[in-house]
């Protein structure tokens, strides 16, 4: 698949850097999935490794002091268990089961870092009690207004993990649309970005946030991320039995095209919504100030880190 | 059920305020949803009249200049119109013609009240048009930062229906925690809090928004609100055939009381939070600003205002 994506998507046109930091960050981050339980056997573990969270999040944030490195690796490895988990045990595909699951992770998210009844944490487990130490951590490293940010990302995230759920167990396959939409919040991209913002000290105020042209690179910026990954891990999926969770298989869910065609039309999407990025982020970066620039400059780094790790990356081998 | 919940609950001890403007904004509430096509018949005309928005919206903003309390009232209006919407065609206890109808208001929401395409707008229907107009006036009436909250918020109602929804198709009733953690989303009140806000002019800085103490606070009133409306509510609910949806029939659900017991528990409940929250009150204001003080008061009223409104409206006969 690899050789599809890379002659069918266009090459993001961003320096491709690596923090240096990225070898530490890997190896404490998985130690720190090990030590908190995210992962109970070496097969869970060698198959964590080989997901390179830490490659990915050195791609974001190349500049970035090591704790922030670290945050952001440890949000990946997170994401990466939780999904582990959801695939490996049917958990993602039984909306009755997931619901609790999902609510006490919501419980933990309320608590914005702040400390957990004990009660709370040994309900939720290891994948709770993991979250709740990312967000202690969010709270002390990043400024209040990413914090609020961050935690309503993640609540995002979750209740849309519930949608997939619920087509999973109805056989349904969403069309293009609504697929698009849900995908920016099951794919967690959004917290993710937010925790590359405060490793780039981006925190545009709020009449910048809620400025349109920035939010509509912000939302680019996360399809963009999330269609690369679909393009690249369609064949894994689709070997594994494709559920319709996928640009391209939305694109044949609607269309009735067949494979080839329809990586294609994706592949053309994500060529389309890069060239609309780029004429967006030229005419925000004339108006915006310091915190808009790299606010801009981390949604850069995750859509070329994106495509470098994914090219490298063992995960959809 | 009055006669239940007024000697079973405690009557929040907060001055019971309507406002003014009030009749003046329900005329003008049912006028916009003729207008936008929410009600299309006289019968769903007279049902939304009975639902009383504008009372719910004057007591929890008395003092509020017309536009954010019509602004306030026609958000409720909206949410009880979709709400109908949902029940009646059985919307919503269909996650698969829902989650494209959630899809489609997500896109009007990731707008933040900007201008909206023409083929959303008619894609999206009558509900997605009121919507885009709340939106609209939202970005012209509020701060930015109150902006940003109010879609975060409506999207995390938007997407918690769904697992309302996946819970009915399954005929799958909630247990209490479960349940307390999704009701906060699905009664869309942290919206109705941030369009409160605006009308009491409470704007509190991100440092104390992510501060413990306010977000817990919010959380409660958040909880009493919702908790005092399934309990004023529960036997229309039961009436029309419980689906497990309200705090008493979860605490049915968990515990196999019989009605009674679960209602009596259900109103300790509130009376418990009710309790915590003024001890949380005092503590909060002692030290807050006054922003904050206006925050509490916005809450203090959505509290007191949802007891007198459920009092008072033909909603639950």
């Amino acid at each position: 698949m690899r050789t599809f994506a890379a002659s069918a998507l266009t090459e993001p046109p961003f320096p491709g850097r690596l923090n240096e930091h990225t070898p530490v960050a890997a190896d404490l981050s998985a130690r720190w999935a090990g030590d908190l339980g995210l992962v109970a056997t070496p097969a869970e573990s060698s198959r964590l490794a080989r997901a390179n969270a830490a490659d990915l999040a050195g791609r974001a944030c190349p500049d970035a002091a090591p704790e922030h490195l670290g945050l952001l690796t440890d949000l990946i490895t997170w994401l990466f268990a939780f999904d582990d988990r959801c695939d490996d045990d049917g958990l993602g595909a039984d909306p009755g089961r997931l619901a609790p699951v999902v609510a006490r992770l919501l419980d933990i998210v309320d608590l914005i870092g702040d400390e957990a009844p004990a009660t709370l944490l040994k309900s939720a487990g290891p994948i709770g009690v993991a979250l709740h130490d990312l967000g202690r951590r969010v709270r002390a490293q990043t400024p209040p207004a990413l914090l609020l940010r961050f935690a309503t990302e993640l609540r995002d995230y979750l209740l849309a993990l519930l949608w997939e759920a619920a087509n999973r167990v109805q056989h349904r396959r969403p069309v293009v649309s609504e697929y698009v939409q849900m995908r920016r919040h099951t794919g967690a991209v959004y917290p993710s970005f937010t925790l590359t913002d405060a490793a780039h000290h981006a925190d545009p105020d709020a009449t910048w946030l809620a400025d349109s042209r920035l939010s509509k690179l912000d939302l680019l910026a996360a399809d963009l991320v999330c269609w690369c990954n679909d393009i690249f891990s369609y064949d894994k999926e689709r070997r594994a039995g494709s559920d319709g969770h996928n640009l391209a298989a939305a694109v044949a869910t609607e269309t009735g095209l067949d494979e080839t065609k329809a990586l294609t039309a994706a592949a053309n999407r994500f060529n389309d919504a890069l060239e609309a990025y780029l004429r967006l982020e030229h005419e925000v970066l004339a108006d915006g100030d310091r915190q808009v620039a790299r606010f801009a400059t981390a949604r850069r780094c995750w859509i070329r880190g994106t495509y470098d790790w994914s090219m490298r990356a063992a995960r959809y081998n």
